[in-house]
This record gives structure tokens, C-alpha cells and sequence, in this order.
């Protein structure tokens, strides 16, 4: 039976037939792998998603942590699952060797990673909390920070999380308040508390790694002055072993529309409730330079952009190919040529609006993930680059792509799940199938690591202009080398020419007018035009790789290429006229008209 | 302090100020009643929804209803809160006055029901439903059954039902399978089972009365075959005293995503529970002739379309209030212009993006809001036409607004809820705030009372064309005279005009292609076109209403409309040009394809 989790077959595509990822074993990094490696990976991800973790995933979503005012509790089939998952190593799989991993391309682990996103995304929150959490010690901490943090993390004995926002700077980093004392040996003192911690307290591992953003009194005002700081729920002693209780407490709950599978906490520091060494204060380790807490975050934030990119992406997947499942087996009503009431009912997939249903929801899911795999491999590209040329080339890519890789999924995948919904109809509805979860897990995605709004600053206001238009001008690159290749006789690269070159020249106009504030008010609309846009793209690659393949799931890429270019492209008409017409409407609106 | 359940002020604008439904008191029906009546009926709703609905909104939904195996159980701020609305009268509102209403003019039962949605749609759902039923049997039922059912209903003591689907017919209802047998005292007796019944069973009142759509064997095929009875839960002497358990039987809950506070059930008849009078079966009693119920059940129908429509508009209403509230007090980050971290936070109001999101929800809950009203208004000149002229062209206008009246708001309205959401950021994807409830509750509405889909095929497939196109031009004549009347100088009156001949002359190439089958395919996209455009109609009405008047609110409307025609009209230019080619990629797509 086809999985209904995601399309085993839709990856190997992306992977190897389009993205042609067993190149990547020609680079040193991944000599000691191969297409074998690769596909065991991919092989292992599907069957532990598939026994662990998809089959609790309603259980978590309807059971939800709680907390006595003491301990969180947390229903027993996610601890196994998670064991499983640490057991299998899959944590490692995109760490370098020297620090105890696998050193697999991050494409690899984006792809594996991905069948547990589907299964079950809150359970899969931990890891990939964990993971991020890690791969910031590696970039940015000692080798004693990680040799005490990281390999527990690996070995599944520790879990990690992060900690930015404060009830009153969740957007706005500017204004946290928790403050960092230093103290004579080197370590600080945090005061504080922190809002929206996603595993911030259970007892699925012996011992929690939160990173947490402070301030260290004196230093900048705003983000300049934001230091970032290791600070263990248990404290961990020279030896390894588990030391003092940190001052890092559990405040509180916060009660999700979905998502429900991870604990999302209140924690508070230095409340006084615990005094490790007798001291007042949760004991925190500065990770690199004070002050530089932001920059180091960020390298973080976005690779956790993009995991929740793929995060949405694989949820909407996963209710793509249920409600497609539940079209094949659901009878109701008959052709519009027919209509004889004394034929027996068709399978709904074949009414065309329910076709049109599935195929919009084909052409999210697959578009997205098409996006995400790409900039998978650019991340290998910047790790492994063989040319100054190419790194820079990738790192401006990746930086012009994130806001669009973080947002277009959120936004269309969510989508998806709505559709997912409405082709099972009032069933769809009801918590005896998947779908409705899916769309409550979804909401999420458009909110965390940013919300749509602030990846449209981020898009317009930061990485189109960042150094003299760079990154779009590498980007323009790419697209017009995909246009070149599909040839002068191909409708859809004309098309896809067209709106971008009518995208880079309504941008030029917006910022010609001088009026940044008209400019950048629209600017979520901006992200919205230019996601579409290199969706299309991504189609019309998608398109070119099924070039001389026979078969139904090559006409199926063939027809939602099709879709995109028909249904979707097209939106962004209105959109770039809007832009261009720098229209004030939003700004010249005023509280009082409310 | 202004209510967040709904604004009086924009009613008072939308009934008096624009829609002058003073002038209906000129009719003989409602020759009783004035302006204090109506403003007697809005303050009472305001009054009695904030008191008794609002306060167990949240309550309702984390405790839906449960069901033991033998009885419901519901908590009880709900029969509290129904015990008032019974008592003060309220569904009789609309009634003739010689069944014991209050014979006002729809509109205004119209925008006293809003109050009740807005305020708490699950509990709402129950006089909604029982209004609906005693419209139908005043419509249609004999002075008896009139006498026996409806005057307890408007009692408060029976409630009522409607029973169309069943498991295997939902959309298609010539399927249902559900059978009455004659017997020789012209009763009947029904055998079957009924899917998705909302109210379908519980303690709230004394009696249940439904509706049901069943088939007397040896009619035709289809739904011509299809007969409406009364099912009351417990049979009713001649008397009125309650008599026999009838056989209908609980056979168990769904459990729904939203809208969890009216209660929603599997129904059994004739499953051998109960014998009334001895013998095995439900007892029906025939509402006026065989065959014709479901063109009975149309005008139940065609009401609780509109019904929906109000009832997402209500939500997304209250959703939009409760936004602006956070928006407004919640301050986050500085200006564009400042950025200065010294200087302290301001309200996210003031924000463009924020303002561009409350706007949104401010253009398509107030569009959506004057769109069903326009409709209330014109069921009052339907039922009180002083010209046949009138009655066939408010019949016609209502005919083809119905689906978008149904769909628009059912779309964007849940579209402003998810805006409220991310106005209110992380917090609103928690459930300690409103609006992820709203959003939840919202889902169901383009679902039921005929899915979105099946409203394209309803204004596409029959609307459209029904009189050789006799609505469409009443509903042209009508914009032409807005247009008209907003004079030649003004551009979003050109626009309008524009966007409505496109429409017109699409939809000419449409039918004239003679691929119907091509036609169709994309009824859901042209659903969503037509709607556009009568909503940009509608708040070219409003703006034109504003004309002459001072002060933010009017400044507020002529924002919202300018916003509508800059952001939203715009759209339905792409989808025009789909529909104009006679896309057949949906069509094309195949089975295996996916």
C-alpha cells in the first residue's frame, strides 16, 4: 500500500532526478557516502516514522501534555518513539564526523527528517529542536561546550531548546529584558523569564540545553546589546555527571489550537525557587562574544526557517495524500454528462472540482518541497563550496530564499490542509480523521521563527537590497538559466520570464520613489508575489526533469506544472500592480476609523 | 466600552443609514411596527447574546456535548441561555402574527439572529435550526400540523432538525435510502439512518421535531422521488400532550473540529428501539405531497444558506473586534521611520501590516455583513411585493445571490478570523484568547448547507442560466444603477462597471464555447469571481452611503472600500482569464495521475 505519510517516490525524484544529489559524494565532505547511504537513510526515516511516530499522532494531538505545578506529564508513546529515534542515530546525521556524526549532505537529513514531520510534527518538534540547538554549539561553541553538550544531545540523553521571546518582545528582540550577571569565574547569573519555549520542561531526557538570549547590564541598547548563554536545566559537572538543579523553572503552560504535541512553556530564571552553589540566579555559559547573541541566533533561526518550511510543507503533504485516498474510495454523486440516478455513484476524484481540489494541493505540497530540497542543497553548497564563488553565490541564494522557504509552505500548505478538508467533505470536519489536525497543526507555521510579516521585512527590507541587489541578481541568474534551458518554444518559461523580469523592474520602482515607508508597507504582499513566482520556478525545474520520462507519475509533475503556471502564477499580476502603484491605503489608515 | 461581539454602529449605518428599512413600515405587514420596534429587537440581542451566549462561549467548546450510550449531556449554562432567548420571545421575531410571531421584517430578525452567532454559534445553533423547521412548516404544513409543532417551538418547549444526509448521501441527496412505508390512517413509518444531524438529540427541551427527507417506495428514481415528513422524538397526542417514544435513536456524536457546542449525531429510525403504538418503525406524518420534499426542503434550504452566511460573517465580525481591541492595547516594536530602541514600544496598530490585516477584516466582514443584509431585505419585498414586478425581481436577485451569500462569507470571513490570529500572534494560536476558536468554528461553514462546491454548480449550473439569464440581468440592472448613481467621476465606480461587463461577457463565452462539461469544470473559481464583484458592488454601495457625512466612522468606510477595490477586486481579473480559456487542465488530469 502507498504511504499516506509522504511520497517516497516524490523524494527520490527531487533528489536524484532532478537535484542529482549522489554528485554531492564527489565533494570530500561526502566521499564516504553514496546513493546506498543515502537511500538508508531515506529507507530507516520512513519505517520508524511510519511504526513510531505516525501512530500516535492523534493520541498526542487529543491528550496533550500537563503540567500538576510540579511535573509535566507527557503520554508514554512519545518517549518510545523519540528513544527510537535517538537510538537510530538519526540526530547525527548531518554532524560533522569529528563531533560524533554521520556527515550525510543536509538534503539528506532535510529529507528524513521529513517523514517524521509528517507522522507526527509534535513529536518531532524535540529532535528537531535538539538538532538546531546542536548545530549552533558546533558552529559557535567551545570544544568543552560541546563535548558537555552536544554528545549527550546526540546520544538522545539531553534535549535542547530555545529561548528568545519574553511576554513583551516576541517580534521584537529589541526589548527583552532578561539580564546576564557576570560573575568572577567566567560564568553569568540570569534573571528573567521567557515565553514560548517549545520543550522547555518534561522528563523525556535526564537533562534540558536551553539557549537563552540576555542582556549583560551596560552593554548596547536594542539587539546590540543581546548575549546568548548555555543554561542547563541540571547542571553538569567537569565529569559529565549531573550536578546542582539550575534555577530555570517551569511557570506555566501555554494551551495550543494544535500543535499540541510539544510543550510550549512559560520558564522562569533566577526566581529563586532553586540556588545552585548556594547562589541566587540560573547559572549560564557565554556562547562566544558578548553581545553577538543575535548574530549567533540567527544561524540558528534560519535553519530553523527552513525546518519549519519543510515542517509545513510535510504536513501538508501527508493530508494531500489522505484526502487523495479518501477521493479514490469515496462514492458520491455521478458524471455531469450522465447524471442517471439508476447508476451506481463514482469515486468523488473524478468530479473535476475535487480534481481541481487534489491538483492544487499537488502543486503546494510538491512545489514546497521541491523549494526546501533545493535549498538543502545550498546549505551543502556553502558548507562544501569549491570556489570562493560558490559560496557566495549559495550563502546569497540562501539568504534570499529563507524568507521564501519559511513562508510560502506556511502559507500554501496550510492551504493545502483546507482543501485536504473540504474534498472529504463534513468527515473532514470531524476528529475521526486526520485532516482537521493537520490544518489546526498548520496555523502554527505562519506565526513561529517569524511570523508572515516579518519575513516580508526580512525579503524586501533586508535581502533585496542587501549588497547593491545581490542576491537578486544571483537569483535572476539561476531563473533566467532555467528559462534558457526550457527553450524559446516553452509557454511556461515565457511566462515565468515575463513575471520575472516584471518583478525586478516594479522592485527597482519601488525603491526609485524614495518613499520607503510606501515601499515597505506592502511589503507582505511582496513576499507573497515573489514566493509565487519562484514556486513557478521550481515547477518549470521540476517541469524540465521529467524531460524523455514515460509514465503516470511523470504526466502527474507534467499536469501540476501545468496547474501552477494556469491556476497560481497568474495572482501575482494584481499584486505587482499593487506594488508599483505604492498605494498608501494601509498607511493612510488611521486608528480611529476602526 | 464598545462590545467586541458585533458593532451596533455599523448596523445602525448598514439598516438605516443605507438600507432606509424604515420605508418598510410603510408595507401593510410590518405597518405596526418602527423604528423603536426594530431598535427594541437589536438592543435586546445585544443584550441578552453578551449576557447569556458570549459568557460560555469558550465553556461550550472545551466541553462539548457527551453522550453515555443513553442520554446527551450538555452543560448548562446552554439550556440557561436558551431559556432566555425562549422567553424573550425572540424566535418568533419574523413569524406571521397569526401563528403567533411578531411579524417583523426579516433584516431586522436578520440582525438580531448576528448577535447570537457572533456571541456564541454553537449554543446559537439550536434556535437557528428550530426557526428554520417552523419556516418551513408555516410555509407548508397543514393548520394542524402548524398548531401541533410550531406553536411549541416558538414556545421554547420543542426544538427542530433537519434530516437530509445520510452516511452514503451528503452532497448527492437522490441517494438517500432512508424509507417511509404508507400506512392505512395516512401516517407513515421510516426505517433508515441520518448522518450529520446538528441538534439531532438531547435534553434542552421537552420534544425534538424532524424533518426528515426519505423515499416512499414505488416513486420515482432520484430526487424526484424524495418525500418530507415529521419526525417529531416524542409523538404528540391530539391534545398536545406528549405521548409515545418515537423510534428515532441516537446512534452516537461526531465529533467535530469547531462548533462543538451544537451537538451533532448519527440518528437511527425505525431500528426497532422503540414500537410506537405496538408497531415496529418511526412515525412520519407527510408534509403536503408525495415527492415534493425536497422542493419543500429547498425553502428551508435557500434560509439557512443565507443563515451560514450571516453566521460567518458573525464570526469573522467578532473576530475582527477582538483583533483590533489586541492590536490596539498589545505594543510591539517602533515605526519604520524611528527604530529607536530608547524610545518605548508602540501598539502594533500602528504597524502598516497590522493596519493592512485589520483592514482586510474590516472590508470583508462589513462587505460580507451589508451583502446579507441587502438579502434580508430582499426576502421582506419578496414576501410583501406590491407589484409583481417586484415579487419576480426580488425573487430573482435572491436566486442568484443566495450561493454567494452562502460561499463569500463562508470564505472570507474565515479568512479574516485567520488574519484576527495573526494579528494577535502567538497568542492567538493559544486557547487563553478568542479568535483560534473562531477560526476553528469558522472552518464548518463552507462545508455545510451545501459545500462550496456544490454553490458553483448551483449559481453556475442553474442560477446563471435560469430564465435565460433573467437574474443575471436583474442583478446587471442593479450595478448599473449604482454605477450610475456614483457618476461618472468616480474610478471605483468605473471599476466596477468594468469588472461586471467582463463577467458578463466571460460568462457569455462560456455557455457559447458548447463545452459544458469545460464550463463547468471550474464553477468553484467562478463562484469566487462573481462573489469579488458583488461584494466591490456592495461597498460601492456603502461608500455611496457615506456620501455627505463626517466623522471616523464614514472615513472608516470609505478606507474599507477604497481597500477592497485597491487589494481585493483586483483579483478576479487572472481568474476571469481562466475561466475565458476553457482551462481543461483539471479536466484532463487523470486518476492515475495523483
Amino acid at each position: 500500500m502507498r504511504s499516506t505519510v509522504l511520497s517516497r517516490r516524490d523524494l527520490d525524484f527531487l533528489l536524484y532526478e532532478w537535484l542529482d544529489i549522489e554528485q554531492l559524494c564527489k565533494r570530500e565532505r561526502f566521499a564516504d557516502h553514496s546513493r546506498e547511504t543515502f537511500d538508508g537513510i531515506l529507507d530507516l526515516s520512513e519505517q520508524l516514522a511510519t511504526r513510531y511516530f505516525a501512530t500516535h499522532n492523534k493520541l498526542n494531538d487529543a491528550n496533550e501534555p500537563t503540567f500538576d505545578g510540579e511535573r509535566v506529564t507527557i503520554i508514554p508513546e512519545v518517549k518510545e518513539a523519540l528513544d527510537a529515534f535517538a537510538k537510530a542515530d538519526l540526530l547525527s546525521a548531518s554532524l560533522d564526523s569529528e563531533v560524533g556524526g554521520m556527515q550525510l549532505p543536509a538534503i539528506v537529513a532535510q529529507a528524513g527528517m521529513a517523514w517524521f514531520q509528517a507522522a507526527n510534527p509534535g513529536t518531532s518538534g524535540y529532535p528537531f529542536l535538539t538538532l538546531a540547538n546542536a548545530n549552533l554549539l558546533v558552529a559557535h561553541g567551545t570544544p568543552e561546550q560541546i563535548q558537555t553538550y552536544v554528545a549527550p544531545m546526540l546520544a538522545g540523553r539531553f534535549f535542547g531548546t530555545m529561548c528568545l521571546s519574553e511576554t513583551q518582545a516576541g517580534s521584537s528582540l529589541a526589548d527583552i529584558t532578561t539580564r546576564a550577571e557576570p560573575r568572577d569565574d567566567g560564568t553569568y547569573r540570569l534573571f528573567g523569564s521567557k515565553m514560548w519555549i517549545s520543550g522547555g520542561d518534561h522528563d523525556l531526557t535526564e537533562n534540558i540545553v536551553h539557549l537563552v538570549l540576555a542582556k549583560i547590564p551596560g552593554g548596547p541598547a536594542g539587539t546590540k546589546g543581546i548575549s546568548l548563554f548555555i543554561v542547563p536545566k541540571v547542571l553538569v559537572n567537569s565529569d559529565g555527571s549531573l550536578g546542582d538543579r539550575n534555577d530555570v523553572v517551569l511557570a506555566g503552560l501555554n494551551h495550543k489550537m494544535g500543535f499540541r504535541g510539544t510543550v510550549n512553556t512559560v520558564l522562569n530564571l533566577g526566581e529563586g525557587r532553586f540556588e545552585p552553589g548556594g547562589e541566587p540566579g540560573a547559572v549560564g555559559y557565554l556562547i562566544g562574544e558578548p553581545h553577538r547573541g543575535l548574530f549567533y541566533m540567527f544561524h540558528m533561526m534560519n535553519e530553523a526557517r527552513l525546518g519549519v518550511g519543510l515542517g509545513a510543507t510535510a504536513v501538508g503533504y501527508t493530508g494531500y495524500l489522505k484526502s487523495l485516498d479518501y477521493a479514490r474510495t469515496r462514492t458520491q454523486g455521478r458524471s455531469v454528462a450522465t447524471r442517471d440516478p439508476s447508476q451506481p455513484q463514482v469515486p468523488i476524484v473524478e468530479h473535476a472540482d475535487v480534481k481541481r481540489m487534489l491538483l492544487a494541493q499537488k502543486a503546494y505540497v510538491e512545489g514546497a518541497l521541491g523549494l526546501v530540497m533545493y535549498c538543502g542543497r545550498l546549505v551543502d553548497y556553502q558548507h562544501t563550496a569549491e570556489s570562493d564563488d560558490e559560496r557566495r553565490t549559495s550563502t546569497l541564494l540562501l539568504d534570499i530564499l529563507t524568507p521564501i522557504a519559511k513562508s510560502w509552505p506556511s502559507q500554501w500548505c496550510l492551504e493545502a490542509n483546507s482543501l485536504a478538508i473540504q474534498v472529504h467533505g463534513g468527515y473532514g470536519y470531524t476528529r475521526e480523521y486526520d485532516v482537521e489536525q493537520h490544518y489546526r497543526d498548520n496555523r502554527l507555521n505562519p506565526i513561529h521563527e517569524g511570523t508572515h510579516g516579518i519575513q516580508g521585512l526580512d525579503l524586501l527590507g533586508r535581502k533585496v537590497t542587501q549588497q547593491g541587489g545581490a542576491s537578486v541578481a544571483a537569483l535572476g541568474e539561476l531563473i533566467g538559466a532555467t528559462v534558457a534551458r526550457a527553450g524559446e518554444g516553452s509557454e511556461l518559461a515565457a511566462q515565468l520570464d515575463s513575471a520575472w523580469q516584471r518583478l525586478v523592474s516594479v522592485t527597482g520602482a519601488m525603491f526609485a520613489s524614495g518613499d520607503i515607508e510606501a515601499a515597505m508597507a506592502n511589503s507582505s504582499i511582496y513576499l507573497e508575489a515573489f514566493g509565487h513566482i519562484v514556486i513557478a520556478w521550481i515547477w518549470l525545474e521540476q517541469l524540465l526533469a521529467t524531460e524523455g520520462r514515460d509514465g503516470d507519475f511523470y504526466d502527474g509533475k507534467r499536469q501540476a506544472a501545468q496547474y501552477f503556471f494556469a491556476y497560481e502564477l497568474p495572482r501575482v499580476g494584481p499584486q505587482l500592480d499593487l506594488l508599483e502603484s505604492l498605494d498608501r491605503t494601509t498607511l493612510d489608515m488611521k486608528d480611529a476609523w476602526f
